[in-house]
C-alpha cells in the first residue's frame, strides 16, 4: 500500500476515519491493493499519518464489516478477493433484507443478534460429528411428529429446573421457532378471533395472527409490563405476552399484573395466555423470576426458542400445550410432521444433556460483562440518556433527551455507519408525545466494537 | 438357546414361522436369551428343527422388525438389550403415529418410505463434517429469508438440467417441505377460496388448505391424470396436481391434459397451477417427461422436496414462485425467516454440488431393481393382480380380483404382519363400484424382504 498517496483533510466535513476508509477501499477496488495483501499495523499507519490508533481502528473495522478486508487474530488485516465482492453485487436485484446482501454498516445494534463469536463451536462440532457418525438408517425416516422423544425429554428436564415449567414430554411440540409454531396454534384455536398483543411488541406476531384472518388487539405496555386493566375491558380471547423481558421495552411483568392476568384468563374457560419466554436464560440481577406457566399451567401456552440461547440459524423452538388442548392437537394435526431435521434434533439433545448448563452460565457472564461495559459507556451521557430494561436479555431501551426526534437519532447514527432501531417501529399506534426511545441490542458486538461504536454514537448524538 | 425346548406344531392354525417367532421372543422376554446372545444360524436351526430356511428367515425378520434382535451383516443375529424395549414401552401413553411407537409389523409397504439402508451416509457425513468444520460465526446468525443463496443456486441449476424448470434464484423459497410451504402459499393467495385437489390424493394437502379456511374441490383422476373437463366446470381458482406420478394412483398427466390444464389456467389471470413434483427423480422407462412448469412458467407454482431423493427426516423442500407473485411475497412476508437450519442448507448445497447426480443415478438403479423384482414376484398372480403406475417413483398401484374387499385385503395382510394401504383412504368420496386397489410402496424393503413379504402377501390373499 502506498501510504504516501493518502490525502486526509482535517477540515473536511467527513471524519478522518471515513476519509481513510474511502481511500483504502478505492485502492482495493482499483486493484492496487491485491487479494491477500496485508494492511500496515494500526500502530505503524497511525504514526505515519499522525492519526490516533482509534481512528485507524474505526477505518479498518468498517472495511472488515463491508467485507473488503478480513481480520485474522494475532496476524493483522488482509485484503479479501474482490471477485467475491463482485459476486455479492450480482445479487443486488434480490430481496434486501439480510446482512449479507444489504449495504453493511460498521455497527449493528439490532436486538435480534447474538454473540456469534462466543458460540461453542468445538463442543457443538463434537456432538454433531458423534451424532452424524452414529446416525444410521433409523434417522433417515420420519420421527415423532412432535419432535423426537430424546429431545423432548431434555427440554422437559431443562424447563423444570430452569423455568419452573412442569410438563410431560407429550405436551411438548418441537418446531422451527415461533414463526412456525404460532400458525399451528392459530389453526388449533379455531374459535378464537381476537388476540391481545403487546404494544409495542413483535411485528411478526401481529403479522402471523392477522395473516390467518384473526384480529389483533393492541394492549399497551408500561414499566410493569402489559396494562391488564386494558385487556380486561377489551374483547381479546387470548393474550400473547413476553413476561420475563418484554420485547422491546424490556420491562418485567410485575407479580401483581401476573396475578391479574391469570385471573383474567381464569374467568372464561376458553381464554389462554401465550407466554413467549424468548430470552429469559440471561437474567443478570435479582432473583430469577419463574415463568407464568409455573403459576397457572392450565391457562398458559408456553413458547420458547434456542435462537437466543444457542443460535438463530439453528431454527429450533418449542411450545408446551396445556393438557386441555393436547388431545385436540393430536387429532387434528395427525398429518403433521415435525419441521426440524432429526439429525439436528439429536445433536441438540446431546448438547443439552452434556453442555447446555455450562454454556448458558458462560454466555450469561459474557453478556453481563458487555452489558456492564455498555452501561458504563453510556453513564457520562446521563441524564440525557436513561437506560432501562437491563436486568435480563440481550437488549436495553434508551430514552434520549438531546432535543433530537427518533428519526434524527437514527439518521445521525446512520451517517457514522451505525444502525439503531427506534421504538416506534414496534408499535402500531403513534406513541404518546414523549421522549424518543431506541431499542439497543448489544450481544453481537465485541467489547472493542461496543467502545468505539458507543463513542461514535454519542458523538453523532452530540452527547460527547 | 435351548433349541430342544421349542415346541412347533404343524397342525396349529398359526404358521410355523409365527410359532417359532413367539417362542424365541418369550426366551428373550424371560431372560433365558440374554443381551448379546447369538441366535443359531438359519441353516443350523433349520436342520435341527427340520424347517425350511425361509421359515427361519421369516421368524428372525419379525424379531428384527420388533427390535428384539439385531442383524449384523456377515455376523448373524444377536439379542438386543431388553431394557431398551422397556424404555420404549414407557411411552405407550404417547401419541401413536410413528413407527417407533406403534406395534411394529414385519413388512411395511407404506408409500412414504424410502430405502434408508442405501443412503450414502459416508458421503453425507464427509460434507456435514466439512461444513461443520468450516462453519464459523457467519453461519450462526440468520441467513436469507428464502434460504441461503448457495443452496438456491444449486437448486436452480438442478431444476434447469433435470426438470426443464427455468427460474432465477430469487424465485426459489426453501422451507421444511410441503407442509410448511403450502401454508405460506395459501396465505399469499389471499383472494383464492377454492382449491382443486386430486381425488384420490394427498390427505395433508386437503387438511392444510381446509384448516386455513379455504375450500377444496375434488377433481377425479383416471389413467391420464386429473380429468381437466371436471376442473373446467368447477369453481376452483387453483389446481394442485402431481403430474409426473400422480399420488397415489401413479398415473402420468398426458400431454393432451397438460395442454388443457394450462389453457384452463390461462383463461383467468388469477388462476394458478400448483405442481408438486415429489418423486420425478425416479423415472424408470420411456423418455423423461419435463415438468409442467417448463410448459408454462407464468402459471405454475412449482413445489418439490428432498424427502424422496435424499431422506424424509432432512425436512427440506422448496417452491418456485412465478414472477407475478414474487414481489407480493417479498413485501408481505418480510417478517419471514427460513425454517431450515443454515448449517443443513450448506451441507445440502455441498452434497448437491458434488454427489447429487451420482446419488440419484445410483438410487434409480437400486429402485429399478426392486421394482423389477416386485413385478416379477407379482406376475404369477396375474390376472388376479394388475400392476399400474410403475414407470416412476417409489410406489405402484395394485388392482386385485380375488373376491376380497379392500378391507379384507388389508386385514388378511395384517394377520401375517404386513401393512398395506387401500386406495380408498386417499379419497374423500366413496370410490365407484370397482375392484379394490392397494397402494404399495416398495422402496424401504430389501430384496430379501420383498421376496418373503410378497410370498406371505400372496398367500394371505390366497393367490399362491
Amino acid at each position: 500500500m502506498d501510504m504516501l498517496s493518502f490525502q486526509l483533510v482535517r477540515e473536511d466535513e467527513r471524519p478522518l476515519y471515513e476519509q481513510l476508509y474511502h481511500q483504502i477501499r478505492q485502492e482495493i477496488i482499483e486493484g492496487r491493493l491485491p487479494y491477500g495483501a496485508k494492511l500496515p499495523s494500526k500502530r505503524k499507519l497511525g504514526q505515519f499519518l499522525s492519526l490516533s490508533q482509534t481512528t485507524i481502528e474505526l477505518a479498518y473495522q468498517q472495511l472488515v464489516a463491508e467485507g473488503y478486508v478480513e481480520s485474522l487474530p494475532r496476524k493483522g488485516f488482509f485484503v479479501m478477493a474482490y471477485e467475491e465482492l463482485a459476486y455479492i453485487k450480482k445479487e443486488e436485484g434480490e430481496l434486501h433484507t439480510t446482512a449479507e446482501e444489504t449495504e453493511s454498516v460498521a455497527y449493528d445494534f439490532h436486538p435480534s443478534l447474538v454473540d456469534a463469536s462466543s458460540f461453542p463451536f468445538s463442543r457443538f462440532r463434537k456432538h454433531a460429528k458423534d451424532i452424524i457418525d452414529d446416525s444410521h438408517q433409523e434417522l433417515v425416516s420420519l420421527g415423532h411428529p412432535q419432535g423426537d422423544l430424546v429431545l423432548r425429554e431434555e427440554i422437559a428436564t431443562y424447563l423444570y429446573h430452569s423455568r419452573g415449567v412442569i410438563c410431560s414430554t407429550e405436551q411438548i411440540i418441537v418446531g422451527s421457532g415461533v414463526e412456525q409454531l404460532l400458525p399451528l396454534l392459530v389453526l388449533l384455536l379455531k374459535e378464537h378471533r381476537y388476540y391481545g398483543v403487546e404494544d409495542p411488541g413483535y411485528h411478526s406476531v401481529r403479522s402471523i395472527v392477522e395473516s390467518h384472518g384473526r384480529k389483533t388487539v393492541p394492549i399497551p405496555v408500561d414499566v410493569n409490563g402489559i396494562v391488564v386493566r386494558q385487556l380486561e375491558s377489551s374483547n381479546a380471547e387470548l393474550m400473547y405476552v413476553t413476561p420475563a423481558h418484554q420485547f422491546p421495552t424490556g420491562s418485567i411483568l410485575s407479580i401483581n399484573r401476573r396475578r391479574q392476568l391469570l385471573n383474567w384468563a381464569g374467568t372464561d374457560s376458553s381464554r389462554y395466555i401465550i407466554e413467549d419466554d424468548y430470552d429469559s436464560e440471561f437474567r443478570y440481577s435479582g432473583k430469577p423470576i419463574p415463568s407464568l406457566h409455573s403459576m397457572g399451567a392450565d391457562k398458559v401456552i408456553y413458547l420458547s426458542t434456542f435462537s437466543k440461547s444457542l443460535m438463530p440459524s439453528l431454527r429450533i423452538g418449542y411450545m408446551v400445550l396445556p393438557k386441555a388442548l393436547l388431545k385436540q392437537y393430536q387429532q387434528e394435526f395427525s398429518y403433521h410432521t415435525s419441521s426440524v431435521s432429526r439429525i439436528d434434533q439429536h445433536i441438540l439433545a446431546r448438547f443439552m444433556k452434556v453442555d447446555f448448563e455450562k454454556h448458558l452460565n458462560r454466555m450469561r457472564k459474557i453478556y453481563r460483562r458487555k452489558l456492564e461495559l455498555l452501561t458504563s459507556l453510556l453513564r457520562p451521557a446521563a441524564p440525557s440518556i436513561a437506560v432501562s430494561g437491563d436486568s435480563t436479555g440481550l437488549h436495553v431501551l434508551l430514552t434520549i433527551a438531546n432535543g433530537m426526534t427518533e428519526e434524527e437519532l437514527i439518521e445521525s447514527a446512520r451517517r457514522v455507519s451505525i444502525d439503531v432501531y427506534g421504538l416506534s417501529q414496534y408499535s402500531r399506534n403513534t406513541l404518546p408525545d414523549q421522549l424518543p426511545q431506541i431499542v439497543l441490542g448489544f450481544a453481537s458486538l465485541s467489547e472493542e466494537e461496543l467502545s468505539s461504536g458507543i463513542y461514535l454514537l454519542l458523538k453523532a448524538w452530540k452527547l460527547h
